[in-house]
């Protein structure tokens, strides 16, 4: 099964990245960027079967630091 | 206007952000994890109007390095 989890950083937490991205655009002329945030996505190729549990368990333990991050699953 | 671009290695490029993941998730115990690749997702507010070929020429210019990335836009 392959399953694709995006982790994006929750509303109010600093994000220097997207900040740093935005600033760039700016100077490279492009006008109207009004926020940017920066995330990650992983695209996960799983043994068939593999239980919702052990899908979000993944998230939690290793892919996702939960305290100042959201993380959202999709199967593919 | 908001927007998503996400960012993935191209088919045949080694990741090996990836492949450390395959191999931690090994180490937690979780088996069957076949293939994990790692890319990037950006989440933007335009200014209304920003046409698509401003958007694509800030994923070539900036957000993305086309000569081993793809890169994919959404609408939200």
């Amino acid at each position: 099964m392959k399953l694709r989890i995006i982790v994006t950083l929750k509303n109010g937490v600093l994000d220097p990245q997207g900040k740093a991205i935005q600033h760039a655009l700016g100077g490279l002329g492009f006008d109207g960027v009004e926020d940017v945030r920066a995330g990650k996505i992983f695209e996960l190729v799983l043994a068939d079967g593999t239980s919702d549990e052990a899908i979000d368990e993944m998230c939690r333990k290793l892919l996702a630091n939960t305290v100042i991050e959201n993380y959202r699953v999709e199967k593919l």
